[in-house]
């Protein structure tokens, strides 16, 4: 199929680069000149403008991704796009956009009969290689039209073990992706699976965190161990319960810098674990791990908080504590005689 | 009464001075010799050793009220008294042990017809003129031999609302002091208490975090307040839901310092915060607030964890991301053309 | 001076009342026959609409309060009354709305220069005799002029001790009412008050919970307390750290129904609990015990979550682990032999 | 080698089944005689007794391994052994002691100079045929002595990709075991691993909660989807970030009871989540994560807490506000007019 890409990132590009090794046409654009003509180079063809994707897109159907950071930029891509392309066209949002926005931008290309799609689009730098995992919402037929797309992106049965009960006929989900419902609907379940990203890693690094407390100095000389977080995180690799793909990146930067002193520790966090709280919320369903794993990130790029100094403030109200420990007027540390 | 005290630091001091005040003779020992002098001229017999106290101490049943750093000073000092006084003598522990050790020193002790209490005192620096609020643990019969010391110490009804329900005749409860069970059930109480205050707290730090955030320059000027957190601490004092000990505490500290420059939030926490959590979990009971009140102090000593670091070098992996929220290869900027 | 209440409930009937009582005019509306009947029995000038309350206020600037529950029902009476006012009239919501509502609604009545006060009011059941905190959002000059409204619902100083600091000049705050700053402010500080009154509820449930579980017939017989809910509540409001007015409810509760078994423990929440948290996500501020607290109540109000059965399905997996603790073949219990 | 192994449930009787077919000799023995006979008509040597067991073995170093319920049995069973066997013999704890046991019972049984082995051992059911991963505390040169049977029981390097910059020599990380440290490290590490476990498993619960929660008929009509999650579970296998085992076995458990009616959802934990929270709280590290996990377990066990009576409670005292939603006097629903 003859496919538009808006959006020569490190997802866009690979996204073309993975369409063009399975035979697809990519006619690319990106503002960044540098990003369409190594495109170019690969063999897509590289436009200077959203007006000149469209123009040259010839298939009945034109189909256009875009994979822009959320947020105003795809928003404006989006509207500037309705007004170019016609009837029955396709405009797929792969990247991380809120679910309503989805469900509204749908509606109102609906009514100039422009297909769309969200699709939520998981695999980070590595999907070029191992496929992405793909959560689509929108109309059907849409879903259907792209599935030569959809199909060369994701990963594939592979040699991942089947799921017992799953073993008469593929099914896409077993390919690697999913008509997860109506507009919407792909995005929500890709908020969803970020936001157990969150919690996962959180879970991961407060255990790494209390492994690597328990080499500490501050503890008394009988009570420290010498624990390798690196060989840790290698042998829970093998047969144990909690093997994953985070673990084994955890393992594999664990194995080039043990103290991971690469690293500061100031951790960004983006929308979708902020609107999976708050689609909890909407929905009064608890969830601590979830929440507390994104406040962990925003507590993580603080020095102190505001709240932190007014406990400070309370403790020196009732009992006279200052901070760092230290009494102003200390007990006097009596020795029995 | 005559009592012996160890331990003169604030609370012992005071103790020593709210019962001298109420009639009660004092015979008073620390290892700081300016702390005896001080309560020397203030009425109270000095004296320069435990065995001296235990000698000093002239009534039928020898009374001596310990007021030290919980831990090892207290078991100290436990042990050597327990050498110097006899039977139906009473050592009161007035500090903060863990009730294990109280239910463990009570046994021993009893063997030799010792009398143990542990007493979970509250009241801080404000306990000379509000009074402290005592949780009692140990033989009914030696509490109420206390009882005029107890009611010495204690608030007494004072100009509070009566609880509605508790009118007809005055309980130890209403005058502050308890006796909550047998050995070890004061400082079991007095832990729990500890630890609501650590949960109470820290709802009032994040509620306040949550203003001073509303004011932040880094929201966009029509979402921005320019709330006054001395103002709001204080209207919540008068009629308010919220309004508390706590919180009147922090009306004055935010009175004097808005900002609460005065305070950088390195916030320490004693046994009971930890001990409490630990009394949940050996029960199978809940207690997400009062755990991660605890573990906010925790974070607040710290400047980034391991664990977070893990979380950076993660993301690095999956994604590529580099602290900082900027991407190493960052998708471009794709404006709308 | 004359005002317009519309909301005769509970609140709204209260209000009315301590405004009568202090000289003010009251005209009242209500769709309940009975609610306006009653009051006017009192005093109020009851009438039958929106259209009859603001033809009857004969004042320069007609002043209107509503009492209503926030959502549609505010929105709509909002919108109303915007229709049936004039310039420099002054609407007052003095219910929960959110404080974005107020932002978009003072900016639309504006356009009429009608002005709008936002007014988060606490006090409950206990606000006609203890007074009702104000926190008030909106034009200054509104507030000024009805200064003397909100000084007749605030406590007043009353006999609570003033905060050091704050000894020169009574401010409002003293008395009980806030000008928090312009529209939006009011019901914005009202909301985090919400958020942390279930914070201080959770931190008090959680450390009675484990108080309670100390008496619990599943602990061995050596390790088990029978300590008496009530007096604990009731010693803590003496001179302890965490005595609080929420507390004093406590205490009340639990002298009549020490076991609580008049209420099942199904809990709502309201939606200031919630925005609290959504608030604290916008500006990035960890509130781990204030969401945790909105989240007890969402499982209070559950069986089983679907979570819960995830869990199940998860240890059934890998374990073999059966619900109940009971395991299909189970580990035998081995005796040392 | 000859082994003796103490234990035939699930774990036990697989892991002898492991080491017989890799050549090892298993002299077993198991209270049940059931258990006993299926080994042996499986090639084991089965007995009737410790001692017997202890006579058998005949090779210079008797090995004896213990899969036991952690606790009493366990402490029983090293006790005995320590009675019967002799200096240099080995036994390995194989099950879910606390390292803190480890560490006493391994100083114990070394007056003795008989060697003990701390072994943490993953992989449930599924051990059989995936091989276990296994974190070893103790003696260097009795892990040593034993390579044969880790290595015989442990994963080894399968077709799991290679870790980067692990691929010169395989490390015994890389096949699935690991010396971990000096007596109590491999529990140690095995604990830190089952809370780990807690937390990922939460993480997903609440994510598939959020999911589940969106199909709900609470929600108004045109915000509900109609989400699949036997098809999300197994579409997140493919190339996506949070692939997982755990997420395999939700995907197998959704595959064949996709709204998991056969479970009820009431959850238990073992000790080794409670130890991780306790060790989290001596070191000082927070883990709100790991805890919460936990206490979502304790939680999923009761009807309703003590502590939720007491949120009612205080709800009723200060609004008057009764359990399910309904107030006592409601506030009147207002329709505008």
């Amino acid at each position: 199929m003859q496919i538009g890409i808006i959006g020569l990132g490190r997802m866009g590009g690979n996204i073309s680069r993975r369409l063009m090794k399975a035979g697809h046409q990519c006619v690319v654009f990106d503002v960044n000149a540098r990003a369409r003509d190594s495109l170019a180079k690969e063999g897509a063809t590289a436009v200077e403008s959203l007006r000149e994707i469209v123009r040259t897109l010839e298939e009945k159907h034109r189909v256009i991704w875009l994979m822009l950071p959320s947020g105003q930029i795809t928003e404006q891509t989006v509207d500037s796009l309705g007004a170019l392309v016609g009837p029955d066209d396709i405009i797929i949002d792969g990247g991380n956009s809120f679910y309503k926005d989805d469900i509204r931008r749908a509606k109102i290309l609906g009514e100039k009969r422009i297909r769309y799609l969200d699709c939520g689009t998981s695999g980070g730098v590595w999907g070029i290689e191992r496929g992405y995992c793909m959560m689509i919402g929108g109309p059907k037929e849409a879903v259907d039209y792209l599935d030569p797309i959809f199909s060369a992106l994701a990963p594939g049965l592979g040699d991942i073990t089947r799921t017992p009960g799953r073993d008469q006929g593929e099914t896409r989900a077993e390919r690697g992706y999913l008509h997860a419902g109506p507009s919407g609907a792909g995005h929500f379940v890709k908020m969803v699976h970020n936001g157990i990203e969150y919690g996962l890693m959180q879970a991961y690094a407060e255990g790494f965190d209390i492994l690597y407390g328990k080499n500490s100095k501050d503890l008394p000389e009988g009570e420290r161990f010498a624990l390798d977080m690196a060989d840790i995180a290698e042998v829970w690799r093998r047969g144990s319960v909690i093997s994953s793909w985070l673990l084994d990146l955890s393992a594999a930067a664990l194995a080039t810098d043990p103290r991971l002193d690469g690293f500061s520790g100031f951790v960004q966090d983006s929308g979708e674990g902020r609107w999976t709280v708050e689609a909890a919320i909407e929905e009064a369903v608890p969830a601590d791990v979830l929440s507390t794993a994104l406040y962990a990130r925003f507590r993580s790029r603080k020095n102190h908080t505001f709240g932190e100094r007014m406990l400070s403030a309370m403790r020196f109200g009732f009992g006279g504590h200052v901070e760092g420990g230290e009494s102003i007027d200390p007990e006097p540390k009596q020795p029995a005689s």
